[in-house]
Formats: structure tokens, sequence, C-alpha cells
């Protein structure tokens, strides 16, 4: 049985304003994906999560996106590329220093929301979050969507490409998601999820939404917390993969 | 003739605003104060004078600021210390991505406006920008007010201090400046402006507003380029300087 | 038995965060607090609000803060009196447009946080948002401290000033509340509290920090409703007050 | 000769932060689209641009843009359809505190930058725009491109509509803008404008991009102020438009 990572989305509160359970997930997740102030979180959060992470030996990655607190990140931005670039150094940049500050370092990029929905196809922004990672170290890795663009043109520029898959997603037999507008796109039993998460880890099938048979082999894999419910799937998920025994570990160095 | 240091206010536009004239500051000061998009600036402005001010040879400092673009930072917030420290780790932090990428690195910390005023008497706020610095790269030079509550924290938590100057504004005899609010606070006769900051480099006596006669003995001289006529007198000191055999140099290694 | 009104801050989500259950609140108290988008809410969750007030005939208020989402305006911010103003005024027209889009209309005032607590004694600060009300509607009602700088301003410039009174808090003799820093500052038996409320309303006396006797006859009585057991206490003062017989009206016509 | 509306961009500072020049443009348009605080403008602004509007006699309409002060309004943003309608409905109230205060009200709208050009054709962001002025006061006229989708649903929907025309911008001969990416998109000749604008408020033709004859009749002409060179151009169109004795006058009651 491989290794396997475990990601989430952290830090995700601003000011006043929680989101999600950064606590119980920083002792379920081998890799945090940070929000870096533009999408979600601001410096105080940012300085616990960091602290927290490095105490629980998780990966800090950053987690970046457009700026846009009113929309989440959720809301595509028609952004200049340039301007872009330099939007992504900006939070990658913010994000190391506490990274630092706590012992540790920014150990991969994964970009959010809408920002990661743009560049599957978005070939400009893609670029353009691509040349923010070249400019600011070409040794750190990239979390993405295996078949996006925004992989293909970081591979094809020599980064480290990482690839995920979603836990609680059903996929097409060619292997992309399932539009979250087609009944069925979102699993919710924590039993099949825990199971296809194992199976995913051990290089063996799942089901995709048409019946077949679909092998994935991720690298890493998404589980959220946004939800108390989340959280405890992502729980059953990493003890089933414990108890099959793969190892939990960060893909980042 | 000692050489000198001469700093000044940069990249305080935002989106679409400017302030300022940056590009012809950046041929006359020796230390830039990068805002950090707190106050004032913008990843894209931070990227674009970081990179002009490594082809001049010019230090980057961090100028950071309370996170009130709407004010321009000018304005006291009643912070938390522990939230201040975070706001400042995470502004430094930022700007180094654009100094690493420019092929530098921040040399310095400078605070900005209603902060830096803040910090002459405000123990707690003094503390907590002290302890960010430390958390940060405890070799970091810190700017500042001779005799403010920030430089004295920061010698004795054994960074290392730099007293500045201002160029155009008038000193009380303890050295002290006189208030903005008083008549004469502020210089405008360019010649005398340049007379003096020679003087101040050379570390001979400058007239108080009392007439009396008062050393300085700066490390570094604060010039302005908010106006064109800001510009004019910078250029002038920079020149008054050379004049006199001063070789301009940053004070940051 | 006088008829009496239940205030609480509603409206404080941004964005994709939540904070406090405003559906459980708007079936509890009869004035609405609505935060205009300067320390919280934003157009969407105004829009709902309202909505959900006229409904059920709660009354709306305009809940002005200062502009710091990221300290959720608890942090004084010394800003220039005019500014205040003008702030104070956008925020209440931006209010009253979806007030009036419910079918109703800005009803009242009501400072929020740390601008609620500053013009208890800043008299610039107060003087400031007295102007606002004056140049924007100067029939508005204004709610605030009984004693404070604002409210005496207020009936000076002649605007209509309601006194309230908290739920939760524990009173000096004299009448003022005592600091959250000192023990028992804050009451968490529902029962005493619900008590209180019903005495205050009735206008009895209540017992003072000290055990004494102290008699307040509030216009309006402030409740909370940012954690559950805060929202089950206001539900338990609306049904004590009922129980004894007081009619809940909003003060506001 | 028909009297005829002068229409610019106003109010597009936002703090410390300055853009064109709002006085010397209020002597000489008659409506003043004022920026409402999401893409530019902040309350301190709006205050003054809706007093002096007012000394003036110039109609004030509301310029509502996408909640992006980091790019000035001019990058889509794909919102959802309900916070669009939100947003306009906010910046719409806010702005008519002011117009209030002065002594005016808000007396139209006029969508800014991208969102301005996203609703050319963008049919779900123009129905929600259109819902906002319908939902504020459906007597508002509302001002834009003729052909849009935006005025064809506003026309739809009973809202007045109130035709523009660009004093400095080529047209095609369908009478739609040349694009900015192309050659001789945009006139810089005084003189040629001037005339121009004559002949469109005389309801004569004026020269296409292709040298055909094209008669655009706008109930308003657009002139921009945000460099000195638009201020003067601006001047010259007026004094034209004079001299051939055409009455100035808001289009808005």
């Amino acid at each position: 049985m491989p290794s396997v990572d475990l990601n989430s989305d952290l830090g995700e509160g601003f000011g006043q304003w929680t989101l999600g359970d950064d606590d119980a997930l920083l002792d379920i997740v081998t890799s945090a994906n940070v929000a870096c102030g533009f999408h979600a979180s601001d410096p105080s959060i940012m300085s616990r999560v960091c602290a927290r992470a490095v105490d629980s030996g998780v990966a800090i990655g950053a987690q970046v996106g457009y700026r846009d607190l009113a929309g989440f990140g959720r809301r595509f931005i028609d952004m200049e590329p340039d301007a872009l670039t330099a939007d992504v150094i900006y939070q990658i940049g913010a994000l190391e220093a506490f990274a630092r500050v706590a012992g540790s370092r920014v150990c991969y990029v994964k970009p959010h929301g809408a920002l990661y929905n743009a560049i599957v196809h978005h070939e400009e922004q893609a670029a353009a979050v691509v040349r923010a990672v070249l400019a600011y170290d070409r040794t750190l890795p990239v979390l993405g969507l295996p078949g996006s663009a925004w992989l293909r043109q970081a591979a094809d520029a020599g980064l480290t490409v990482v690839h995920e898959a979603f836990a609680d997603r059903a996929y097409t037999p060619e292997g992309t998601l399932v539009s979250r507008r087609l009944p069925g796109a979102v699993l919710h039993d924590p039993d099949e999820i825990a199971r296809r998460c194992v199976a995913m880890a051990a290089g063996e099938p799942i089901q995709d939404v048409d019946g077949g048979s679909l092998t994935l082999r991720p690298d890493s894999i998404c589980v959220h917390g946004d939800t108390s419910g989340a959280v405890e799937i992502a729980r059953q998920v990493r003890q089933a993969l414990t108890a099959a025994g793969a190892a939990l570990t960060p893909f980042a160095p």
C-alpha cells in the first residue's frame, strides 16, 4: 500500500468570522491549503494556522485566490494576467512569512475556488499563475486537477505537478468531475467515500458515474471541512486509509 | 565626509490611482520605503517598484502600516497588539516576495503614518511591531525617530536601529520635531533644506526652531516625493550632498 | 405595565460568513439594528434582513460603524470628524434603499461597537455622528447609552433620544455598565436576566453590582443573538415580558 | 437647435488618491455620473461632489460598478444576478443620501466600466441591474449605449432609457463603437471632437470610421475628465455647443 496525502482548505475565516473547524482538520490532513487573505483569511488566522500546522506535522500550502472577500473567491474575475501573477506572488510571500515564523515554509501552491476552476481551461490565467510560481520559487510543487491547463502548463514549464482527487465527488468515465449541477455529483455516504479513498490510494479502480471502472492514482486526496458532517467524513477517510495500511504523508518534501 | 542614506516613501499608489513620482525618486534616494498593500500599494505596484529599485541599486524597506486604505494609514487604530504583530509580519512577507523575485530582499522595516506616530509613545503597539520584526528576521534593521518607544524597545530587543532625520522639518532645541500645527514646522526653501541636509550628514549643527544650535547625526535623511515640488527638493538635496563629498549609500547591507 | 422594545444587532455576516441567527432573532425582537456594510454585512444580507424584518413587523435601524471589516468595527479609529459624518450618512443611505425596497424605511440610528463606546466620551466623534443624523433626517430617533456624550449632544440638537439598557449586563450604583474586565460584568443565568428585564420594563428597581437598588426605565432593552445560548436567553426575555403583560412594540413610529 | 446634455464620470478618487478634476468638470457638464464607493469614491468625496453639483445645477446620477477598488471596476466579475441587484441598490441608496443632504436626489443610473461593457451583451447581468432600478425607483431614467441589452431590457420593463454618444470615439457604419484595440478608435483632435458633438446635437450626420455618414441623435454626450487634456476637450465641446445655439440642460427632470 503506497503512502497518500490528504489535503484540505484551511484558515478560511476572516476577522470575527469563522468557517470550518481548522483545529479538527489539522488532526486529520497531511497538507493544509491555507488561505492567504485575498478570498479569505487574515494575518492573525494565518499565523495561528501555520503554528498549529507545524505542531501537527502538516505541510503548509498557499491557497491563492482572486481578491474578492465579498465573493469568497468564488466569482471569476477577468483580470489582466500580469496583475494576477503579482497577486499570486503577494499571497505566497505573505503566507511564507508565517510559515517561516512557525519554523516551516510554503511547501506547495493550490489555487482556490473560481481561480481553480478558471485555470482548468483559461490558458492566459493559467499561464499567469504558472509564471508566479516560476518567479517565486521554481522548486515549489503545484497541486491541481489532472488534465487542467494549469497542470499542463506547469509541467511544460518544469514545475512539479501533483494530481489530486476529490473524496466526495463523482467522476465521469473520462476521469473528469461530474458537474455539480447534475444529480449524483457529490457523494454523501461516509462509508462509500472512505472505501473509494482507500481504493484510490491503493491504485485500484473506483466506480465512475455510469457504473464503469475508473483508476485515478491521485498524489493527494482533497477532503472538506466546512461543516461538522464534512469533518466527520474526513475523519473516517483517514481512519479507513490507516486501517488499510496506507501511510499518511505530505506529498511535499 | 561620511556616507549618508536618503530614504523616501514609495509605491503609494493603489490600482488605478497614482501618488508621487516613483521613477523620479528611485533616481534620487538610496533606500525605498515600499508600501505593502495595507495603507497603500498593491501587488502590481510592489512588483514594479521592487524591480526598478534593484535596477537602481536602491535598498528595499518594508513600509508597514495600519490596514486602512480609505484613510491611507493616517488614522490611529486601537488594535490588539497580537493582531498588529500579525499584520506587520504579513506585510513584510508580501514585500519580501517581490524583493526576492527582483533579485534582492527586504533590507529594513519602517512604519508608516499613524503607526509611525503612534509608536513614538504607544508602548504596546511599539512592542507589537518589535515582536513582528524579531519573529520574522532579527537581523533586519529598523528605521525610525530617535527617542521613540519604537527604537528604544527595538534596541533593547537587540535589533539594529537606524536614526532618521527629516530634510524639511524644523526641530526643537531638544531634537524633537516641531508639531505640524505650529508655524514654521515645515521648511519650503530648497536651498535651506539642502544646506541643512549637508550639515546633518557632516555631523555639523543645524539651527533649531529657536535659533539655537542642534547636532543630529542621522543615519538616514527622509525626503518626500508626493508633489513635483517635493521631488525637486529631493533632487537638490542629493546634488548638494554629492557636491559636498558625501557618498550616498544605503544604510542596510 | 408599559409597552417595551427589544433591540438586537442583526445582519452581521459578510459574504460567505455568517454570524448569529438573524431569522430566530427576527421572531423575538421588535427593533433590528441592521449592520450597513462598514463593520459587517453586505448588500445581499441587508436586502434579506430588511425584507424579513418588514414581514415580521420589526423596525429597521441603521447600525452604523467604523469602516473596518477586518476588526468588525471593534477598534477605535481616530477619524477626522467630517469623514465620520460622511461615513455615517453613507451607511444610513445604503440601508434606507433596502428598507424602502422592502416597504419600510430606516426608523432609527444606533452606532456599533467601538464607535458606540467611543462616543460615550469622545465629544468630537459624538458631534460628527449627530451631524450626520441632523443632515440626513432630523426626525430619526437615535438609540444609545443614557449619560453618553452621544445622547446628550443629540438631545441638545433636537433629536429624539432613546435610552437602552442591556439585558445581560451588570450595572454600577450610578447606573453605568460594569466594565467587562471586572468579574460579574456579564450575567449568564437566563431566569435572572428575564426577571431583570421584566423589572426594568415595569419601571421597578433591579439590583446593582453592589447589591443596592437601581431603577433604569429604558425605552429599549438590548439582547444578543451571536450564540445559540444568546438566542435562547433573548427568547426567554420575550416570554417573560409577555407573561408579565408588557406589550412588545418598536419604539420608533 | 435642440437642447443637449453633457455627462461625465466624477468623484472617482478614493481616500488620499485623486483622479480627474471634478471641480473643472462640474463647470462644464450638465449631468454628473458620481461613483458610489464600489469601483471608486468614498463617502467624503461623494458628499463634496454632490454639494458642488447642486451648486452648479448639475444633475446627480448613480455611476454603479462592480465591487472592485483594486481593479477600478474595469474587470468583469461573474457575479450571481441577485448579488448584483443588491450591490446596485446599495450604491444608489448610498449616493441618494448625499444627493438629498445637498438638496437634490439621484436623477438617473449609469453603470460603470466593466459592468457597462458586460451588460451590452450579458442578458442576466443586464436583467439584474434593471431589477435593481425597478425595485428602487421605477421613475429613474437609465443611461447607456443604444442597442445594448441593458437599454433594451430597461425599455421593456417600462424604464425611461436615455441614449448616450461618446464625444471622442469613432463609430462603425452600424452605429456601434469601434473597438479600442483598433486604430482610430479614439479621437484626439479637439476641434474635430467639438464639431462632431455639435453635429450630433443638431441631429446631423457625422462621419463613421469608414468615411460614411451616420446620424446618432443622442440624448446625452459623454465627455471625459481624467486628464488635463480631456478637461480641455470637454470645455471646447461645451463652448462649441453653446456657440451653435444648443441649450445645455440635464436630461433628467
